[in-house]
């Protein structure tokens, strides 16, 4: 298809999809004339998680960048790429500091882990952006005097560990692997408000039903 | 105790705290002489709970303000205390559009607080922040076409009650009234980026299960 009718098709203007162009978020066309080439379906998806990732996600343009290449990387296998591509995705973990707390924390997650038998988490350890994420979520938490032992923590690993099975279903929804990771990558961005949000109803009905009225 | 004292033992610099003072997230001690005032064990609490939410929570001095108010609101009994305090916390829903992907997401939602009989969002409706923010992180997975219906978001939702559940047993850790309020609010704020960083954990984890070498 032609630009025009990908910017139809993908409802993103086609000042929008040359910007994504030039900046390397989505590839190139195959050339027909000077300047005109022609777009697949292959393009429109891509445009669907790149839209996912910056509008929603608020990614920037540079990490978004990274995490393309790694859904890309035929080098390696399916299971990697998804992983390398959801690894890939910006948390920001806060500036790391060297205090007891933190040093405690890291001990704290570490235990956690191992009660999970989470090998793969244990293994990445500490280059792993979401362990440096919950290290310092855990030490904050130990700073401010809110609960957060291995015990506190442990319910959370386990309903996310159900989360993850949630997610990985709506993954095994897409039949190619390039899809697959695609959604992965997608999925893991877009859920996250969903999740944080009815987090927050479920937490009004709880309260409701603990300290309500007649209770 | 005097503002040397709150400083060294919530760990703030006095300067932050006249701050805090000055902008009204802290209520004044106690007037001794022109110059110096007497604090107390409730204003070591109180500073506990701005740390939470400015420093870690990122939420912006004047909705911190709002969500203070809420917490002292003392016309408000306690379940309704709780549910305005973590109400008026700030979430992001993004610019409300009116596309017919609005108006679906919004009968998902319905549909889904009708399923779980969750009466308290339901009455909420509209008028809820989380609702609003629900609404929109649907209205997104439609418009980029993923999946977003009322069976894919359910097993989220039936996840989000257990950790409601999670959330209210640390809150019920706190004795009194004032300081359940209190935690009600830090402890939604700094379990967020707990969770979120766990989900991304047990991707990992998950997709090695499923996806990994020798499966």
């Amino acid at each position: 298809m032609r630009l025009s009718e990908l910017s139809e098709r993908s409802g993103i203007t086609t000042a929008t999809i040359k910007y994504y162009l030039r900046e390397g978020l989505l590839p190139p066309g195959r050339r027909l004339t000077a300047t005109q080439a022609d777009y697949g379906e292959d393009h429109l998806r891509r445009l669907r998680l790149v839209r996912a990732l910056i509008q929603v996600g608020k990614v920037p343009v540079a990490t978004a960048r990274e995490v393309l290449a790694a859904v890309e990387d035929e080098s390696l296998d399916h299971h990697m790429r998804l992983g390398a591509a959801v690894w890939a995705l910006p948390q920001d973990p806060g500036p790391v500091e060297e205090d007891p707390e933190t040093a405690a924390a890291r001990r704290t997650a570490d235990e956690l882990l191992r009660r999970l038998d989470w090998r793969y988490g244990l293994q990445a350890g500490a280059s792993s952006p979401a362990y440096a994420m919950l290290v310092n979520a855990i030490a904050a938490l130990a700073r401010l005097g809110y609960p957060h032992g291995v015990e506190n923590v442990l319910p959370y690993a386990r309903l996310a560990g159900e989360l993850a099975v949630a997610d990985l279903d709506l993954v095994e929804e897409f039949t190619t692997p390039i899809e697959q990771v695609e959604a992965a990558v997608a999925l893991t961005v877009l859920y996250e408000p969903v999740l944080l949000s009815l987090r927050r109803l479920a937490e009004a009905e709880e309260s409701h039903k603990r300290f309500g009225a007649g209770k």
